[in-house]
């Protein structure tokens, strides 16, 4: 396994304004006395959304150093019979709730052996119900970004008992149905399909689809690149972070559309 | 006095967005050199709510390790005769203004003693009248966290002169006048009452309570952990800090009582 | 050429909530290796608005230690043909796009050089046409924090090629057109013009003013602070970064004048 960094990348749905963060960032300085840093991934993920949280992960930790330690806290499940896990992946330690959240990012990289945190000796007590982060994903990640041996934090689980997230699906170039994976600030509606389904799709409907949602009939048009499009414009392209998405020029796509995250979307080549 | 460490726990009401926060940790870094470390604690304190402020600070000291500075800045009397003070307890540092915002945890850590911030060598110059985050608590917090002695920043202040700010109220299990000291992002209403009164007004009104706003009468059921209520349901119980709060499984219970901070509620155990 | 500092000061208007901040923090810990730190400034610019960052980024620059490197994406015009630019000034280095945001903080501190950034070596790779801030910005930002000198990054561009932008405006106490170069989450309006204009317009008023904009006429009253204003009433004085500014005590004088960022105020001496 590799060494890790004393570097921790950590995600969750706390929000910036309640100070949540800051405990557990409190916790990490406690328990890492000076010697790890953090950096913030976001703490905006929308709460309870474990999709939104796996698509934040998967787009970012790759752009991290080898041996960055992920913590991350999307728990909709918090105080309820869901495990609570550590992932050593190839490059990278992942740390979370198992519902998912990490699935996409870790298979990626290559899970290497996962580990359920059930060491007590890891906690920081008492125990909370409703505040694992604090209590035992930032003492977890806080060990192994120290150098604790990921062994050390509980019992091994068998790699294919952990909870599984698909955030791509493929497509063949016609109809397909599409998740909302995620929405950015701007109204951008990032979709859960293979980055090639843009080609696919829009090759057959001559750089146009159709975009069918439960409040109506969209075309959108096929771009490389998202500031060839006119204002207004509903248009279909790669994001920054290779996503298919769907995005208006100085405008909201997920407005426009009606659709939240999670929300599923037809998308078809344009036939005249 | 306790050794300071180079890390201050850092807190304000000035918002994310305009460049204070960014101002101040520049003037950190500048006086600290690169020694010293930040935590965020929240920078969205309610603005110029001294009662919430002193919430978030009192819930949030203790998971921070010993010899801490805290830099607290919720001031809405900047520019008038309020002190600037710096307190010792028996295991931080606090600086901050003479407001009460930092009183109750600095007093159930142990203040030990406590100096008004006047010695001008210690400000950033020329003094502002309105930012003394910048010009005066962060140079005061900076070279506490160096390691410069607190009784150099200025005067002694009797610690009994020092403003003061009581959190929770004692309750005896009849009806009870609370404070809504803090309204987090959920809309989750934590009440300024001693842990024990859930207990107190529960066991007497047969898991419930009546809570009466200046909106009108409503029923909230004593739970021990929110998780376990169902959706839309008002619950009162002990949330993650410590504290009696009001809460609606996913909805907001500040909005369905229609408080805010500061405000005055009712509870009294529920008779037939 | 100054020494720089293993600091980057980093604003954009990325805003908080995507995972866009994070990333570009990654980018920085990867190339940094642990030896840069970084203090946001804010990530809350209006989006695209150049005339915002420059206030920003104008204001707070000077707070820095000697050295610091400001890393800025602010950047409406990504994936044109707008040059990346590094700028060496007297005390600092300043790391974004040739749009006018840098060049009021950099010429006031002082431009010794500027060069582009068109050195593919400097790249992450693949470089995306709407991520610059990861790809070219990031990487640039850190490679001088570490020491790579400035020459190293591209060609140099003559500082008189540099795109510039004036914030402040001078006035004799006569009517003046004012722009509205940044509004903070109070509803402050700040001016942009010089400092003296306050006293300069005041003297001849009888210590008010009267403000025009495209919704109507207006009174404000000339105070020294703020703080000594009554509630509700519309007053213009010096803010706490030295820019003459419009404001509402407990309001926000945005709203009430009816303007945004970039948008014109006529403001004029009270007569009878």
């Amino acid at each position: 396994m590799i060494n890790p960094q004393p570097l921790i990348g950590f995600m969750t749905d706390f929000g910036w304004r309640d100070p949540y963060v800051g405990i557990v960032r409190a916790v990490i300085e406690r328990i890492g006395r000076g010697r790890v840093r953090v950096v913030d991934i976001t703490h905006d993920v929308p709460a309870f959304s474990i999709v939104a949280g796996a698509y934040v992960l998967y787009t970012s930790y790759k752009y991290f150093p080898r041996g960055t330690v992920f913590l991350v806290v999307v728990d909709p499940g918090v105080g309820t019979e869901r495990k609570a896990v550590a992932i050593a992946t190839r490059n990278y330690y992942f740390v979370g709730p198992d519902n998912g959240v990490l699935y996409p990012a870790a298979s990626s990289d290559g899970i290497e052996r996962a580990h359920v945190i059930d060491n007590e000796a890891v906690f920081l007590k008492p125990v909370s119900r409703s505040f694992h982060g604090r209590d035992v994903f930032a003492p977890a990640a806080t060990l192994l970004a120290l150098g604790t041996p990921i062994t050390s934090l509980g019992h091994e689980l068998p790699r294919d008992e952990l909870v599984k997230l698909s955030l791509r699906k493929p497509c063949r170039g016609e109809e397909v149905e599409a998740e909302a994976v995620y929405i950015d600030h701007f109204g951008n509606v990032a979709l859960g399909l293979e980055e090639e389904c843009i080609e696919k799709l829009c090759s057959k409907g001559g750089s146009r689809v159709e975009v069918i949602t439960s409040t109506g009939r969209f075309e959108a048009k096929c771009l490389p690149v998202f500031s060839a499009a006119s204002p207004g414009e509903l248009v279909f392209y790669t994001n920054s972070l290779g996503f298919p998405e769907l995005a208006i020029n100085l405008g909201s796509a997920a407005e426009k559309l009606g659709v939240g995250i999670s929300d599923k979307l037809v998308i078809k080549p344009k036939t005249r």
